[in-house]
């Protein structure tokens, strides 16, 4: 079967390589035609992943149009704050499966990436599937073993998606809540900032682990709030990438708050690193969706404050520590 | 309020550090009359924490009944394999309020520490509570922020016991739930052997994360097999205690699981260490309660196995990795 795989990124490649592995033919598509050209010339993505040779059935273009054309699935592999404008470019197939990599939550609308699909694409749900999960994408070029979810309202495009890359290092496994998984995935790039900023300022694993758990609690609050299942968060698409995002100095969310524990501004981390971390950009987007149901989240909110510059991460930790404690359960 | 903790190991003088710390007078047993003169001569306690100066209102004994006279609350701070021995030729005064720390599983009977203290003590379960969650107890000792479970079935009792352990360091939280605070406690050892083993095999953070997810779910279907509430394995006494565990160099389990995967065997690494991984004895018990109560916990029996001696860790983690995928959620 043809995969498209649309944004030559590090995630995209590394997706790319896991739909070879699993006896595909892929399609990646890179913007930048010069990428598209490398990556076909060497076999391997010199920009992102210089060290990993992509498996022979995978062919780079720079047309998307040619990327997707006859493909079973289109996955999109593109930042989520980019993915409106992108999409809107594109002539998405109707008779594709398309996947969803992006994780995060639409600046200004609160959307969750397959509600753009959906706007921009016209893509119906029960053709839709988001897949997630603890997946550090240089663990996974590496073939070190990991598991993912593949979630669709559709079981059988859950079925479809799982079976596309599906590899002995890759498990997967289906999954029927997509709102769940989505808020999973971009709330835990916020908590990951704040386990990174106690880190940052030397705590350790007693402290950081807490945040981890009252971390899952308040963004399973929000979750149930917006009708999602509260065990996907105790699953791979929240826990398992919590915990994977935390534990890992590969992750940019925990490096970035490292570093803003450390003392540096945001400004000026996000002038040495290359990339932005995705929890700066999904902050304001994920408190805006807690105010607006009426969701208690202290530790998000103490993040977004650190990040507007309002609060020092010393402050946002000693403030949370020094909450009245009560019940574990409300 | 004078408090007795029962226990001079390095949880057990850390717990006490930590009721000092909240205002009250502590009374630490020592098993060794030459431990207690040593604690009380310099105000340390040279064989578990010798770099922690301890408060000025701890003092050791080596006379239980000393330790426990006019107690407002008994602190049980023995190893779970000796609790029930060592509780035999004790008077616990009938008034006290009694807190366990052990974590683990009888072996033989396989009875939670809470039944071996009702069992052998006399003392019903709206005195009793358990205390636990992520707490390495070095990072404790060191005053380092974490945050703490006291569950009892009386809410009062948890109150109680919330009021003799809280400080601005050490959040306590209540819990109602003895049962899944005392099953989370034993078997997070068996999975962070599980945990420490794909470490020592060189596996990354997704594999790790994906185990502690999978590892959280197996003992949360044990937990409510028994009676358990399923959120207390999503908060501090589950995740929370599992997360930190397996995030720290500084885990007996984790370390031992490592060990174990890089290659060297139970008899080896015990010979080399001062005091063995809890998880090493828990093993058996936590199976044979999923055996009677018709848990399947895959991740339980290949560390049973391995520790056994009838698997090695890289064909234990294979065979997990290898299982069919299907539904995240059966």
């Amino acid at each position: 079967m043809k995969v498209a795989v649309m944004g030559a990124g590090t995630w995209g490649t590394t997706f790319g390589l896991v739909v070879g592995d699993s006896g595909h033919e892929v399609t990646l598509w890179a913007r930048r035609p010069e990428l598209a050209a490398a990556i076909n010339a060497t076999g391997r993505n010199p920009d992102y992943l210089p060290d990993v040779e992509l498996p022979a059935t995978l062919r780079a273009v720079s047309d998307p149009a040619e990327a997707m054309a006859g493909a079973y699935a289109v996955v999109l592999a593109v930042p989520s704050q980019r993915l409106r404008e992108t999409l809107a470019g594109w002539d998405v197939p109707t008779d594709a499966r398309v996947v969803s990599l992006a994780k995060g939550i639409e600046l200004g609308t609160g959307r969750r990436m397959s509600e753009v699909v959906r706007e921009v694409a016209g893509v119906e749900p029960d053709r839709l599937a988001v897949v997630t999960g603890p997946n550090l994408a240089r663990e996974i070029a590496a073939r070190q073993p990991s598991a993912s979810v593949a979630a669709s309202v559709s079981e059988s495009t859950a079925n479809d998606v799982q079976r596309i890359c599906h590899t002995p290092a890759f498990r997967v496994y289906t999954n029927a809540d997509v709102v769940g998984c989505e808020l999973a995935g971009a709330t835990k790039n916020v908590i990951a900032l704040g386990v990174g900023m106690a880190v940052g300022l030397g705590f350790g694993a007693n402290a950081t682990a807490s945040l981890i758990t009252r971390g899952l609690a308040e963004t399973s609050r929000l979750g149930v709030a917006l009708g999602a299942d509260p065990y996907t968060f105790a699953g791979l698409a929240g826990l398992g990438d919590l915990v994977a995002t935390c534990a890992s100095p590969l992750s940019r969310n925990r490096t970035f708050g490292e570093e803003l524990g450390r003392g540096r501004s945001v400004e000026d981390i996000s002038r040495s690193t290359r990339q932005v971390a995705e929890g700066v950009l999904s902050c304001a987007s994920v408190q805006a969706l807690a105010h607006e149901h009426g969701v208690e989240m202290p530790i998000a909110e103490h993040v977004a404050a650190v990040i507007a510059g309002d609060l020092t991460p010393a402050q946002g930790v000693k403030d949370l520590m020094g909450r009245t404690p009560g019940r574990e359960r409300d």
